[in-house]
């Protein structure tokens, strides 16, 4: 069965790292027909729009997108793209890979950050000259809807429920209350976390924790800190996942201080490709594809965020090597 | 001129560590009157309210108010005490000090975290069976107090300002907006960041900021991230600021495993009554208490969360020795 994968290199970085993971998913000659789109600073400076109704239907239509980076419009971006997909949840993996320099080289964790509501979505008032509002919102249906998946996630393991119901009782309380019933319906495991307490947990001892299940802005903070936890952005992967369709792209931004050079470390979006492969149903190919990135970052050419002087293309052609 | 001061020990260690503290505060012979006052857990079982009003009035009517802890009920309690000190500022120092195991020993951060509004304004509906919301509410008023506050205290140094303003744009963007506008009035300096960026950029490299200036939910989780990376909640003192009163409180909760044993560690409380010291005017003594501290962690005595065996009440005497 042929797929059809939207393409959407963005700004800075991400017109170089995006390039670099379709060479290595066009290496494992699967049936992948690759169309782009445009987003981003440039876009917008050149049609006023950051993200054009075209990229919107096309990432809309596609199996599967992959997206790079954009720069100053980033959420303009990146918040219609999550909504084209109809993403209900961002998976974040963080783990510290051997090999790189991290603050807590234990840690392997997975963020499920429920991926619609809480502060994303976006009603605001200003009220008065002094006051402005912002409603926050949470329903049952998208609290549910995430445990459902996170509890297929998990297979057969616990998962921890983080939130601050005891500030936010109605609305993180319902999240909480949806998210614990359903676990306990599948018969899976969960453990209660203060969104305050993970923070301070986590960094003392990442080893308590492997799947996280979480309110949406919760989970862009802490999922953000547990990136610091093992070194950076650089490496993270990730996927908003949607019923039909779904997105892919790495945790970092464009690196406008090194755009354009073609040293970028390609690896976080070499390993979202390889998200997306998984998604497709390519389990093995995925796997292949992460492992051949594991080899190169314990024995391959380096990029200079790892300490090494390879560019972009050197590191791209020793993964796909190693595939 | 005398002063009065609230003593509400709350539950667990904080009956022992809040004794520990006004034993310190007594010994440096200032004029400074104890009151004493209930809240928490077991004043909730047996009158079927966490903070009664005498408490709540106490509180409001002192000069400053040093409080322990509370467990199960520590929203109900914390809360309207901040409330009725009228609180616009929630100073969290997180410093690791030296021989403490800190995951980064080199962080020596404070956040000036608004204490009145966000998320915690507390206005949530149950619109429907499926449906919660929540108002976050910000004002100009309350940002602009926030930052006249942090202008003074930064005392010629700049500080980062920390929120989500690309997806909050008004509620955040207002917040922003107001404490950048006073920091350019009182020719301050300040750099913006996005929490989710602070979140990785702190574990990386906490040299890189000083004071943080911030949101409540944001000041709650990102001082918790912080004492993380000193190490633990353990040694972290907090107070909250009024403009008439004011109240101190470790950021350590009941520890219910070691509450009864005499054991607690109470240099966080020792250290908050440092701040309500300064507060209070008696910068001098304050700095004595800090330096006995900081001596006692070096070389004296230390309970068991540091490695040692020594109880509260032998580190207590130690730091009373040093004064
Ligand atoms: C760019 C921004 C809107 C976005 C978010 O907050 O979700 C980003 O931080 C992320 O986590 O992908
Ligand atoms: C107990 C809770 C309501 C409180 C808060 O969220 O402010 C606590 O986490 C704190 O930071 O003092």
């Amino acid at each position: 069965m042929s797929h059809r994968i939207a393409v959407i290199e963005g700004d800075g970085i991400g017109q170089e790292v995006i390039p670099a993971a379709v060479e290595v998913l066009e290496s494992l000659d699967l049936d992948l027909e690759f169309v782009e789109g445009d987003a981003g600073d440039a876009v917008k400076e050149a049609t006023g729009e950051a993200l054009p109704q075209e990229t919107y239907d096309l990432a809309a239509d596609a199996d599967a997108t992959l997206f790079g980076a954009a720069g100053e419009t980033a959420a303009d971006v990146i918040l219609p793209l999550r909504d084209a997909v109809d993403s209900f949840v961002n998976i974040r993996p963080a783990k510290a890979y051997p090999g790189v320099n991290a603050v807590r080289p234990e840690t392997d964790l997975v963020f499920l950050r429920e991926n619609t509501e809480g502060v994303y979505s976006g009603h605001e008032d200003d009220l008065s000259d002094d006051l402005s509002t912002l409603t926050r919102v949470v329903t049952t249906s998208a609290s549910e809807k995430l445990a459902e998946f996170a509890c297929e996630y998990v297979d057969g393991e616990g998962f921890s429920v983080v939130h601050k119901a005891n500030v936010m009782r109605k609305t993180d309380g319902r999240f909480r209350d949806a998210v614990v019933r359903v676990a306990d319906d599948h018969g899976v495991d969960t453990d209660e976390v203060l969104m305050d307490a993970f923070a301070t947990r986590v960094c003392l001892d990442p080893e308590q924790f492997d799947t996280i299940v979480c309110p949406n802005l919760a989970g862009d903070v802490l999922s953000d800190l547990a990136a610091g936890l093992v070194g950076g952005l650089g490496l993270l992967p990730s996927a908003n996942i949607g019923d039909d369709n779904a997105l892919f792209e790495p945790v970092h931004g464009t690196a406008p201080d090194i755009a354009g050079e073609g040293v970028a470390n390609p690896m976080a979006t070499v390993l979202s490709a390889a998200m997306l492969l998984n998604h497709l149903g390519y389990s093995e190919e995925s796997d292949r594809v992460e492992t051949a990135v594991e080899t190169v970052l314990a024995e391959g050419p380096r990029t200079a965020d790892l300490g090494g002087d390879a560019d972009t293309d050197e590191v791209t052609q020793a993964i796909i090597d190693e595939l």
